[in-house]
């Protein structure tokens, strides 16, 4: 049964308190770990299934954040030994591993991303995402001078967070609604977006505007990075499968005495959109950039064929406790 | 000079209760009957510097407003007479004309675009316009069934103005937030937008957002109609002028309380932006709808060259008195 | 009461034996011209009473049919006189000039078309033309040495037709499938197409597979010029009035043995489809040549403002009989 | 000397009684079983010899069509023993797995298709291919509700094969003309099609058509997915070769009755055209979906550098005999 | 017979000295009034005789060259009297007049093209036009600053002239090869180029090189502005003709002594190319601004219909003397 | 210390006498071949020490040369040995093999290129490229009829170069100047291109005006080619960096007297600029052709994760002779 933490990371998941597909991962690992350690299985086996148990209350949590299944199945696949006690230092160094991976990826694909700034360079930022960041993170640490167009970013506003961020940087800020982004990109050299996910055929699931955004950028002749690293790469749709959009709250988009007023309106707020990769000019990676037609390859080479996830039930499996 | 009625709606008109380019034109043009009716002056050159001051005092409350002046155009132009009665009359009786032509331009337009829709069409409109209100009242008046996805239209959601008044007219709505809507144009049959005003070379200038969505509606083979009255022609741009977009005020953007948080950011907050005619399908205004590239032959069949306004000084002028 | 001939006539067209914009306005003239001759009319009330039931005749067969109502608003105002001798003379002296005029057209549109084609240019066809085979006609009878891919035009095909006349002209004939037209666009110099009719908002409304090809061409960098009458200039679409695609018999399509061969399908065959001005690059008529964009312009000059058809009973008119 | 069924199977690849890839591939790979099984080799070089005659006289029935000699390198490849008899027995396995794989392939893919379909998707299809029908297949195993448009697809209308195969999956089908494609391309939600080959630069090697509608695709932003087996990529264009477009049977086009009556006309009837990579979204093969620009990598990883056909002479080789 | 002055205008406009549309129209012009002045004619018909030779002297100079039929045709037009004396004096008013309006329609075009720049604006030229630098000139005037990327324009390297006129106005240059246009296109807020002529269908003909560069503005999202007066309309493209393309000498592309290193290779000259309008943003004249697709309107409003050339002899005329 | 050899062909390469990818690349191998046949080491880390300064002294010569490093890791990689004299036969060694494989790879590039090449198809070409002019040579040794527009490519006019060649070719060549290309790219079957590096991002680094070109290619419906050995991978891409632009010399551009007519102008004269990979169809290497988003995946085949370059000095590395 999943311990206090899982459930409670489990929570902030759901919740969104945690978000982020690199905090996600690092949170679903942790809790695999704390899971280890506060195990009281009886036998190996029972330590298995509690791990899986786990797993599942975590993944159902966010079906769509790709990075969540990515790093279970990291840990899982760290996960070996004959005793519970060698199942949980082997799960607690795995865990280990993937953390300090995970932190080094980041940096490393900051400064690759880093690279493709030049000093002088403004940038326009939609949402906000920790590896966009890291790219003009270290291209200020490199000595370059950048300037940012901030989205705001409706309905959450997570441009402010990055426009906080870019200033503790010491990066010039200006922020405009999602409206004025078309007006602003004459001025701008780069459009510097993360993603939520990139699927096989190339395509970038990132945050709604971002599809939008991407097609006035080439209008403009404004080039578009998309800052993700592996862990955001969906082999699940190697095999056809188009990531499902999350649709959320309506009361994000219209507030419940506004929409009273209005009148008797449908709200449709869905989290992500999907940008073809005609439209993106380079993803950035830890392992590199990529033209987005490309990273099929990288998937197929990081996570080969797909065919189901070891936290699944083997048949007859848990029940046999 | 100016009575309070002219005061008071230059006051309204600047601090924009009085708003939408219409509304704005009557206000106006009422405003130069009050001066007329409640003008004290004591010879016809006095009530002529008196109507002229009243005139810039209005036109000067926003500047960038091409339907105030075009209004005031058209009662100077019929203003007339030897005496100070017979003047004031003639500016009522103009004013008169003026507001009914005003009132049946919009319900001809509205049939002229209604007819561009078709029964079971689906629309999504940016910001409020009368003028696109008008064609989707007379479409749904000829019994077409007609939906709409309506953008919020940050900053100041007059979204939800369209949304109210669209449900008023029994049309089904859907709101969503500026960012969502690449995603949904591939459902849609028409975007439909006003314009704030229409250049010579055939640019739209209307709310911002405005040029990514028609961007977006390329992209996606949408076609798209801006309603605009003749009103919104802006004759001044046939000698190249551009029109000068309004910066508002950037707490439409940001709170303070918020701004304190994100730090020390710049926030652009253009009211406006100009869609070129390459991204337009038609532009319908009362007398017919025309390709925005031959915008400029009705401009000039129903302006001409223009000079100079009426309600400037004549050399010598008004410091004679 | 209609004449024998006007019911033929009518017949013809609401069968397609008479067919092509030009022929059906040279035919419903002469039907007019019939019924003037033929009018036993006792009185010019009475007279004007069976021409204009003649008219409504004759513009029911085909309501889609640009030119029809055309050519009879051209009789009707030519029509004049006191007495019935006086009006019959009236009319078949305009139907006179209107078939001179329409002869003539042809020639000079024909000439104006010309010029846009050098010798040794290659061009493609889509359905059959006469106005754009004129344009051919007269570069070759300048001495200009035209070849021809030809699209046979499904489903009616007939591009045979003008594959023949083309050959009659002593022009080379290259014959293919619809589905070969994007394929041989980079042999092709220019995409000459007829239009049905022109809408105010420089849509071409031409033989289904116009707008395809029209996209085609643009994608191959070929010029596409659209060769139409002014009688085809529709100026019903000022106000905003789409023009009605007719849907055609489904066996045009599909023979019914073989439809029950492939079971429940359903088959649609519109007529026409609607092109966009910015794919078209010139429409020549025999008053010039025009970018799409400004042939609203020559429609407003041609037409005016269009309220009502003079064939429509006036109030109280007809019943008086 | 090939046996009567290599005859016969290489008569009715020519003749087009069997067409389609997988088909062809599949009844080649038998015919090499049945002339293996039917030989009367005496020795090992004598049977390798007839082999190597079949595989030659199969693969000239149709030089351009991949599969073949794909299906004769696999079994090529599988060939291997001492004696007649092993030889034998080693070519009918090689088959039976060859067979298999096919089998299975088509399935494999169709599965991966229909994870990009959604219910109440709109479809439209253009020819009759297998792969891209089983795409549809799978969808409606999975449950959901598919409708299509057919384009009957002149010269060889195999667009009512596909309606037909269409309508017992129980999809709803709407024929049209190739003419109208363009016209109903806004009501769809996907175009699917299948490829002839598919070449090392991302070209899609496809039924005479498909370029047209894969530009018309983009116009209408509507995405267009490719069902190709792997057996379909071609390993001869890695080193720049172009595929050879078949050019069919004049009367294909058009009857010569018809003919006589046109006149002296050339007719051209090319097979296949070729549709660039960006203009297609998604190649969908039963080891994945790929970009179409990535396609090569699977090319090169299945096929490595071809440098010569097993089915060729070995110098002094068959004349030893 | 030509005065002295006819034929070394002649001869200066053939050799190029002359050069630059409005530049030739003076000329003309004026060689027109020294023929008038220097006449010896006995009697008007002499007179008019002379006349129509010096245009025809004068128009076979340069046939390509728009500006100069259209200012001999001014002249012809303002040409009256009884006496010689009469006629030569209409003559020089006329002239004087059209000298007037010339200079005062480019200082307008200027004016009008200087409201489309801001200040701090970057432009990029091509070519060296009199009527595109007066648009710069009248910026600057008005206080705006402006920078310029100025193109050589090879093979007459015009570029240099732009470069030294901009400086003379104090616009700081930076000097390219035509092959780094595309290179800096994403630094400049405007192309401004001028016209050689421009036709009724909304092409631009200009300086070879320029439909390049606003393909490669439209890629940029660069706008592009023509400034062009409207001696430039082409009325004689209203029926369709193509405007010639001037063929120039090979040795401006290559001299002979590099030439004869290189082999026996053909050199193409062609002094000018076609823009569509789809690739221009404006067109402006001294009548106001334009889209490129209402110039037609303009022309016609100018020219009407043209039928022939006042200096055709007319039948039976020059000979009888 | 280099030998004289290294240090003329630094002079040559720096100078540009030596110049041409696959030119540097040979010469820079063949210089390392020198001086490790002179060299008078005392031991094999002296020299090791003698080839890095080598190497770096090469290598600074053109730091954006991509050829040039690949060239020298390739002859670092063979060197080993325990013995001077075994170092020195394996550098010969492995620099004779390097050469032979640099001749191939052009012949065996050319005949992957040509076989895209059909006879009769016109080509132009940019700039001198031996790789582009591989692929005519090899096109034309197969019997195909080809002919080219070669554009002169200011400043350097390598053009001429080219133009050359392709006559000892026996190709019939026009020179044009770089403005007139987009004018005859209608009458162009493909552009054909080399380049000067490839960037992980699919972008193609050349000459100066191949962006503008490719764009207009693209406008036109023309298939660009890139001919490039896989020696112009730039594998220091992948982590982000972009190639860095040279500028040369301004006098290219503009004599000095010239530009003391000119006035006090800012030349700028990049010498390449960067072709994004949608501009472009295929990249032609001697490994097979390649859509430009794929080429990443042959990059990463090749040369993996580049870390440090073996000219590096090690850690107390040569200071400790």
């Amino acid at each position: 049964m999943p311990t206090q933490t899982v459930e409670e990371t489990a929570e902030e998941i759901a919740t969104m308190e945690i978000r982020g597909a690199a905090t996600i991962a690092r949170a679903a690992a942790e809790a695999l770990a704390a899971q280890a350690r506060e195990s009281d299985a009886a036998d190996p086996a029972a330590f298995r299934a509690d791990m899986r148990r786990a797993a599942r209350r975590l993944v159902d949590t966010r079906p769509t954040a790709v990075s969540l299944p990515n790093a279970l199945r990291y840990v899982f696949e760290g996960m070996s030994g004959e005793t519970v006690d060698a199942l949980e230092s082997s799960v607690e160094e795995t865990v280990d591993t993937f953390l300090a991976d995970l932190e080094s990826a980041r940096d490393r694909l900051g400064r690759i991303g880093a690279n493709r700034l030049r000093d002088g360079d403004v940038i326009m930022t939609h949402c906000h995402s920790t590896d966009a960041l890291a790219t003009v993170r270290e291209a200020v640490a490199a000595g370059k001078h950048i300037e940012a167009y901030v989205k705001e970013t409706r309905p959450r506003k997570q441009g402010l967070i990055t426009a906080r961020q870019l200033r503790e940087m010491g990066v010039p800020v200006t922020l405009i609604v999602d409206n004025a982004a078309h007006r602003y990109l004459n001025d701008v050299d780069h459009v510097v977006v993360g993603a939520d996910s990139i699927a096989a055929d190339g395509s970038v699931i990132n945050k709604i505007g971002t599809s939008g955004l991407a097609v006035s950028a080439r209008d403009r002749g404004t080039p578009i990075m998309v800052a993700a690293q592996t862990l955001k790469l969906h082999p699940g749709t190697l095999t056809g499968h188009t990531v499902e959009i999350e649709m959320r709250e309506e009361d994000e988009v219209i507030e419940p005495e506004e929409r009273e007023e209005v009148g008797d309106v449908e709200v449709h707020n869905p989290a992500f959109d999907v940008t073809p990769p005609r439209h993106v000019d380079a993803i950035v990676t830890e392992r590199g950039q990529f033209p987005p037609e490309s990273i099929v390859t990288l998937m197929r080479e990081l996570y080969g064929e797909v065919d189901s996830d070891p936290w699944t039930e083997p048949s007859g499996g848990d029940s046999r406790r």
